[in-house]
């Protein structure tokens, strides 16, 4: 465990965008393979999809990737199949072309270029997730701007961007990231940010981990409830400025392991139940 | 089981975009007689029950019909019963005058005319829904129109009918659909769309299928519940337009098998905790 | 169980107000003695207390209590617990002085006067629920009146009226039903209605059985949830008139049956879960 | 157990409407040592992080403190962990300079000057909670101020103070209560009062015992999820006076043990079947 936060740690510091900080990073804990690393990662990768399904960001449909620390330039997401069900057999490699490299007859998501464009473009982020998350769909179809009302959301800075898919693929589309330019569309929207949303669709969240994706898809669910919430009173909102945003978002991101340690137990707990079936 | 995939498959790749997936279409697989198609249409109306009122489409009251294969002149539907507690033994066969074949003093729906008359008007339509969708209702009582405002809810193309019964049944009805003349006046009122709400009461949902029906009842309910959000934000909307909303309608129904997985496995753990009762 | 409901139709015939009318009634079924009948009831009565709180009628705090058959000036209700964890050995008989019967030290709910100046006067009402029920408060605390816009809470007939416990009580109450005057006054306040609210507490439902009684307390909290959603959508509402609010309120009441039956196997699958504490 | 449960009784006796309602009372019971006091403390301490988890108050942040019986001076709170899986081998002790007394390696809440800061400057607080009580957020975040409006959150009495955290420690904080001049003026913005809410952050709840603690967060949510719908509704709403809010707070307080014996059941039996993990 303390080996994995040192990888993570070096790398961040290699790819100088450094908002993952671990607390507990041992210089001097016994080196890992990029195999063991990447072994850990599918296992992180299984867990993700079940606590996203539990923690209500996705349903059946929606999808998580990580980039595999052996070939930055690959990474693993599950085949097409609801994230509640996905197991280890479940996960495929791909290149940043999005070509499956061992598939097995598995089916692929169709919207598996959301992951590849952004990971070309973006070499601090390490996990992805596009989902459905219902709270914040009704800020991407209307004009009111999502914003970071908790401190939980100071990742969001200031407003986030919404992608219309209108303005790169014409009125005519499906709606869905089905190709290349789409998705190099939707990861020049996102920009330097954590969070885009697509409008009529749902967003995509980004972290320097699978565990701070999951924090960001997590708590981008909860600002926008808290958002909605507060403009229903009717009364004059007071967001978080930049700076305060910038800084709890760097300090939530340390503490990640505090909400995983729960989020983990409740999704293997879920789980369980089903298990039977 | 697997006879029927194939089928799936076959018809999907032969029709190109097709909305249609019946699942009585063997072309190179062996072929299934009418029987063996009713008794897993009836296999999966049982479910298709759970799986509603797992998902809160329904509650104590809604139901599920399928037509009948060997005679597409007949449906099948539960008697009178709460769908969550809906078994193979419940299940009765009606000809298209709400006659039951063989009721064995089981009693039956008193609005079981929803299914006979949308049945008789529309060839396409396999499987149809009634529910008290929760979402759904304030959009039936109210003149603010259900629109798509979700790639999931692309079936609803524009804007939702709402099915008034002081139209066809005057100002003293005791708001229920317990007669032909009602059963008929709601069918026009759905044409050939894929909902139908009903003012003060819930709606009727359609499909080509029991998944894509039951895949249509649940978006529904997610869409409303999405639309009115998005409308408390108070800035302007955007909604799906008609190309964007039949296109991806048609991709989501050939996905059904998705989400389809993990709402059997949910709904199978949660009848499994009740089993004991 | 056919006993049973005989009986109910029975007495509901002979108090002339039958909303009651139950299918399945024998004429010629053996007579059940009125310490059977209560006997019934009490296990309805505990069976009621889990429903309403897996229903999220109640939480920890909130009653119903049914009259006696045998001496309908007395009634059962549980000793002051919270209605979840409530069992026969909690049911206390009381006269309606709301003296008990045979406490053996038990603690009563300070607010029993509800339910016996409601009993008083309503000898139609067989069973009464007090509770906080939450998306009824705000209707109670506002001067938007509820009225019933879902067909299955036909029973409100029109506008349901508010108790407002200054005009009866002043200004400085602690808010409760403590005595017999403020019991009296919420009792006029009901008039011949099924439900009155209580402003800043919650409300007050009645029935012609226990199993009505859960009916209406269930949707009027569904009843008040969609209407303040249909609120929220901005436009013009059309909400039941008064006979199609009657009509179908009558209905409802017949086909109890049915939700009362996945309500029971839902309550005791929760109440399973929490045996081993 | 029972020897507290006399003392609760004989205080409440002699105090005639005593709020205060300490454990640590004993008149004519047995005497118990401040030690086994304070080891029943910690019992509850365990048991209140689950109940406030269990019941949507905290997620994977939040924490509860309890005064020390012993040594007033003292306070015990969880090491840095979520709330529901906080065990008794979890339990700190800290002075109020906000020292461990004997932390043996655990991690401390970065925020634990909230507790601190208020046991200084209130004698009568015995359990402090703070939260990110979804329903309060939008209430810090809004010039709409948080009122009684349901009568089981009498102990807000009227207006609920906001602490903005620009005005204690400038503009570009990271919003956390880090120090102990922050906390300090946190427990000044709360000054006599049951609930402060934080800007952009949470709230933070006292109470004269852990379950009176625990009660007021709960109730704190509640009524802000009542409050805000009640605004939705559109109309004139009528907030509790100041003697109605006091009276029945103090009431209410009475009445903890109540709603305390489901909420534990609840919490354990969602603990046990997390516990296979």
């Amino acid at each position: 465990m303390l080996t994995r936060f040192c990888c993570l740690f070096a790398l961040a510091a290699i790819s100088g965008i450094s908002t993952v900080v671990t607390p507990a990073c041992a210089q001097n804990a016994p080196m890992k393979s990029a195999e063991q690393e990447d072994a850990e990662r599918i296992a992180d990768l299984v867990l993700a999809n079940h606590i996203l399904a539990d923690q209500g960001v996705v349903d059946g449909f929606g999808h998580i990737s990580v980039r595999s620390a052996k070939n930055p330039n690959h990474y693993f997401i599950s085949r097409s199949r609801a994230p509640a069900l996905v197991s280890a057999d479940d996960i495929m490699e791909y290149d940043l072309d999005d070509q499956p490299i061992n598939p097995r007859g598995r089916t692929s998501y169709l919207e598996r270029f959301i992951h590849s464009e952004i990971y070309k473009v973006r070499p601090d982020v390490q996990s992805i997730i596009h989902s459905h998350s219902p709270a914040v769909i009704p800020f991407g179809a209307s004009d009111v701007p999502l914003r970071p009302i908790s401190h939980m959301a100071g990742f969001l800075i200031t407003v986030v961007p919404v992608f219309e898919i209108r303005d790169a693929g014409g009125n005519e589309t499906d709606m869905l990231i089905r190709n290349k330019a789409l998705g190099a569309a939707l990861a020049q929207k996102l920009g330097n940010g954590t969070v885009v949303l697509m409008r009529g669709h749902g967003d995509t969240v980004v972290g320097n981990s699978i565990k701070t994706a999951v924090l960001h898809a997590i708590y981008t669910e909860v600002n926008a409830h808290l958002e909605s919430d507060a403009i229903h009173l009717g009364g004059k909102i007071t967001f978080l400025n930049e700076v305060e945003a910038a800084k709890i978002g760097e300090q939530n991101d340390r503490l990640v392991d505090r909400p995983w340690e729960i989020w983990r137990i409740e999704a293997l707990s879920r789980a369980q139940q089903k298990q039977a079936q």
